[in-house]
């Protein structure tokens, strides 16, 4: 989606989770399911993450219709101890599966403190950010690492796409700022940055991409020809892996050279694994000392002395804070080739398009 | 220290651990401690860490000399549940505290599947594996995060320093092959490196530093005008960031304009904060089998196609694990000058040199 597009129309967010609603319920989700995912892919849209949200819808209902991912599944622990637990998503979309998990990870940490949580057979479930957000409004820090969906990154010195951009998501709340919240892959540009300056026929920075003698890959339409750049080099390697480990391989998913491209297989399960760690502020803190604490660690930060020609000092997760202030009121923005895609998909369904 | 150096003479790691033991007993520590700091710090020589063994000895003789750092510490639990803890170093040597910390950490997780142990008023404990390791023995999972000693890094578009080099680092057992352990500071070059490059003589690569105006900063001799850059820019400042808040803010521990610069300063108690996690595999699945699959990742990165040019495929800690074959049969090198350093040191203790 482009953003600064003249042609963009803004849509109220309660009209956009209504659309996705409807279109999930016509491929056989129940109504209460279809609503918990329309929330979360409006909620990436209302948060700037536009990769993330509506733009799914398409791929997501491809996918179902394929048999690739099951609308009536039994997401279940099945194993657990007072701090920690195991989920078996049954292929369901990750948003519910993750919703159940972010759950199950805050009742584990109001108990015993912390509540890690381990899943498998789940999906793409958008945004790191959600999840991490989930325990913020139970006084509680959160913690999201996921095994991405494609892989697009070689093990450092290769040149095999073993790796995907594994991404981490922290959120920690802050008293009267705006949480702080992390939310990256490993990589220095995600995999559909990519995709919109190939769109934009716009050529990409030196650093993101390199090709298979290891020299600088620019053309975004030589994409496929080339691997994404880890982070720090061997040190986004070796986050990217260590990722994977704890959220595919600890707990059965996929991982490695297990990894399907969910963008160009519709029907096999992906069993992707993530995990969420809710961790309970006031087992160390008192939680409003905490609070001022990280608006004092955020005020020092921005009020910070500035290089020069940098107008502010951002913290991580300002920026789509501020945007999901600006969207909640004024609606999300929509660019006139996915508004076509999603009313071809809502006559396709035989649903209500969006208007 | 200089491995390439002609002039390095080999030490067996037990003669170095007795010198240890002999040079922290002569300002205090009961033996018992000082031969648990010991260890550690030669573990740190043993696995090729040489900036956070031996050599920072001296450093440590001087602030416990200058009454920085309490010889006598009651390190203990203030706060805890079933799977957390936050326990007060009593401004120990960080190697006694951490040592401390990993032991709750790991018989939380023999309950709880999980302990997360936070830390405050503790020291430079070295190296952040030999933390992360020491829950391996016990069939686990580690991670330990830190607040660096001194800060190098400003916040993103910023040129004060109010971030160290906040590292983090994972251990994850395999069978056959040796455990992963990555363990990583957030920016591109730890300033022992630069500090190794201005000794040397040698220009740094680009990337590792840039000055107030933002240009790329190579020569390591004008270091204090410039700043180190976080890995991945904003993502390895956000890290550093997400990492202190963790280990220092939550658990009362100094963090931002707080952290005192510990070369500059051996009086001021540094109140380091540290975190460590021991997280059960048993309870996501069958030991001998996750070990297996870690194994079956490790071959599948290592034997995959390599970069024209490239020898070998590394895993994240196998070059240290290999170090600490060799060091272990052949003993630790070590150059002229710290020789003369730690003899010196000898003598000013009165206690007895290496020989």
């Amino acid at each position: 989606m482009d953003q600064n597009s003249s042609t963009a129309v803004l849509f109220q967010s309660r009209v956009l989770e209504a659309f996705v609603t409807r279109a999930l319920g016509a491929v056989g989700l129940p109504v209460s399911d279809a609503d918990h995912v329309a929330r979360l892919m409006i909620l990436a849209d209302l948060r700037g993450s536009d990769g993330h949200g509506i733009f799914r819808l398409p791929q997501y209902v491809r996918r179902i219709r394929a048999g690739g991912m099951n609308v009536r599944p039994n997401i279940r622990v099945v194993q657990e101890t007072d701090a920690t637990a195991l989920v078996d998503g049954d292929n369901g979309m990750g948003h519910l599966v993750m919703r159940f998990a972010a759950e199950v990870a805050v009742e584990k940490a109001q108990r015993a403190g912390i509540g890690w949580v381990g899943v498998r057979q789940s999906n793409h479930a958008g945004p790191a950010a959600l999840y991490a957000m989930m325990p913020l409004e139970h006084e509680m820090i959160g913690i999201y690492m996921a095994v991405g969906n494609a892989n697009h990154l070689p093990p450092w010195g290769g040149i095999e796409l073993l790796l995907s951009t594994n991404p981490i998501a922290f959120a920690i709340p802050a008293r009267e700022e705006p949480p702080i919240v992390l939310d990256m892959a490993t990589t220095v540009a995600a995999y559909g940055k990519v995709k919109t300056k190939a769109q934009r026929g716009e050529p990409m920075p030196e650093g993101w991409m390199i090709d298979a003698l290891g020299r600088s890959l620019t053309d975004p339409k030589r994409a496929e020809e080339g691997f994404l750049l880890p982070i720090g080099g061997y040190k986004g390697y070796g986050l990217a892996l260590a990722f994977g480990l704890l959220a595919g391989t600890l707990n059965g998913a996929a991982f490695g050279r297990d990894v399907i491209d969910f963008n160009k297989d519709d029907k096999t399960p992906t069993n992707t694994g993530q995990v969420i760690v809710a961790l309970d502020v006031t087992r160390f803190a008192p939680v409003e000392m905490f609070k001022r604490n990280v608006d004092k660690v955020i005020r020092e930060m921005r009020d910070s002395q500035r290089m020069e020609g940098v107008e502010r000092i951002r913290l991580p997760g300002e920026q789509s804070h501020a945007t999901w202030l600006e969207r909640s009121a004024d609606g999300v923005p929509m660019n006139e080739t996915l508004f076509k895609d999603l009313q071809r998909l809502a006559s396709d369904l035989g649903v209500g398009g969006l208007s």
